[in-house]
């Protein structure tokens, strides 16, 4: 660490917040703050917020100048480009150069990438996955997301969009319409809303009774479901069988293409614990291929979740450089193997 | 390259025979021979005369002195241990620690990997793969083998045993059972025996004609349905679509976990052209998510197959180090990313 930079930023964009705060190299979060992330029109607005409401943070802190980085989580946000690709669910055009625009604005270095992305940094460097060089980090939030370290470095594939594994399709035949315009995706079923959409499903196709039932069908949230299983309710408990069962099978395969020591869980779903993680722990033993079994961990995160979002992403902030990330594209060859002769 | 071992060795084990030869930092294969792998009933027998042909080469291009490594690629063989961990086919008990005992013959640095990882390894060194970082390599032999290539690196995962996509379950129920003791594996299906299956399933469903039913049904092999389809037999070009389209749904998804820039097809199945090729790219295309349509290229080895498993394996061996492979293991704690204060 350069020991007069000794901070980064962290900045989580969320579709409705985006917080960001001031984190030091032991991921302590010496300050933080949040803005509607859909307060503005015009992204140059946004950006302008961010900033004063950032700085003002850095003075408080007394940090002026000792800010090492800026590390970014945001949805579809690339790694290479430090591009937005595709914001379904911000208020601006995209594809809009974000990385560059913080850096033009801030004048710090800014390195960007997926929120999911960036928890499995964050994990790596403050929780759970502390010490993992291959691990898998999965996302259980409004859908489910994912980040895979292989060999102590992120997978970013050839585009930059490496590890979309809620995507991965695990019903063939009548699998549940994604918002991807597929079928069968992973995230109809494992993430809060694809839950809430078994719940649904099961108290239509049976008569039995359900706290549930008291709440209007088209209502039910994942914490209802959460709530209704802990007071002992049998449909809600069989819900979280059902989606423990699908993530175990979908966890197993996944294990095939990486061998990760352990897959780390992260989100609102993944606080149900033993309810969620019994079954999943259970069925993915049962899938596993045999050399396996028995020896994947699945962890849980614990960080703070009101820091977690913010300390993924700053951590990203130490890898931030002080160039053009926008035109940082990835070689078009590799160096063969091979010396040359 | 040092200039003194311009030569690496490569050694292919087969459960049938043992290729291996000489070849340069260009990808000549200066020499090659093989033995019977199954010959000796003692392993040490095996390699004394797999060290005596080897060093016949070796004198026959005067090479001596002049091997900088040796490169293996052999069934469930382990980079980071040396260890061949489990030898279905093999006729002496495993494990072994086969890398060891090479380097205590040969006097020279030894590297091990399985068949499929240095099929990759040579995609990228020698053939189309050259110059690409991120791509996975599917054989589609007896077994559906992968070598996963991740920014430029072979995918080790945790173990060393990363990348067994043949196993990736692509049918959940009524699948048919694997060698691996599980059922509905893609290498049921999208192998040469699975492409044997399929066809002997299909003949039986069916009353239609077809050139299969002059062959007895437990014989009929992948190369029969081959010759069948291309004489124009409804059913054999049936095998091929069916078999297409399962592996175009699972490259789709394999896409998602490391968005390579291409798959890598090598094999005999891969030689079956267009009867294979174009349902498989329709279905992958179908079945990708939007961000990749039209993106991922799928590719066939254009190596010359004599050649092609001692090239594979012989690029491993500028990567053999003069230490004891034996020992080496994956460090257990990996670099954090924030620099320490």
């Amino acid at each position: 660490m350069n020991s007069s930079k000794p901070y980064v930023i962290g900045i989580d964009m969320g579709g409705t917040n985006t917080v960001f705060g001031i984190v030091d190299a032991r991921g302590v979060v010496l300050a933080s703050n949040s803005i509607k992330t859909r307060k503005h029109s015009r992204i140059e607005d946004y950006i302008s917020e961010l900033y004063e409401e950032t700085m003002r943070l850095v003075r408080s802190i007394e940090a002026e100048g000792k800010i090492f980085g800026i590390g970014v989580g945001a949805p579809n946000a690339n790694y290479f480009t430090g591009m937005i690709e595709d914001g379904v669910n911000l208020p601006w055009p995209t594809p809009v150069p974000f990385a560059q625009m913080l850096m033009d604005k801030f004048g710090i270095p800014v390195a960007i990438t997926n929120d999911a992305n960036a928890a499995a940094i964050g994990e790596m460097t403050y929780g759970v996955a502390r010490g993992l060089k291959d691990f898998i980090m999965i996302t259980l939030g409004t859908g489910v997301g994912s980040g895979i370290v292989v060999n102590g470095q992120l997978v970013y594939g050839h585009d930059g969009f490496a590890g979309e594994l809620g995507h991965v399709i695990v019903k063939r035949n009548n699998g549940r319409l994604c918002g991807c315009g597929r079928t069968g995706c992973l995230e109809t079923y494992c993430s809060a809303t694809g839950v809430a959409r078994t719940a649904r499903e099961f108290l239509e196709i049976t008569e039995e009774p359900s706290l549930l039932r008291n709440i209007s069908v088209e209502d039910i949230t994942s914490k209802d479901v959460y709530d209704a299983a802990m007071a002992g309710d049998s449909i809600a408990k069989k819900v979280f069988e059902y989606t423990g069962n699908i993530l175990g099978e979908a966890l197993a395969d996944f294990t095939v293409f990486s061998s990760p020591e352990a897959f780390v869980l992260f989100g609102g779903l993944a606080k149900a614990g033993d309810l969620l993680l019994k079954p999943l722990r259970e069925s993915m033993e049962k899938n596993m291929l045999s050399i396996w079994k028995g020896k994947v961990k699945v962890l849980q995160s614990e960080l703070k979740e009101a820091d977690a979002a913010v300390l993924g992403a700053s951590a990203l902030g130490w890898e931030a450089k002080p160039v053009n990330t926008a035109t940082v594209v990835p070689p078009a060859s590799a160096a063969p193997i091979a010396p040359q002769a």
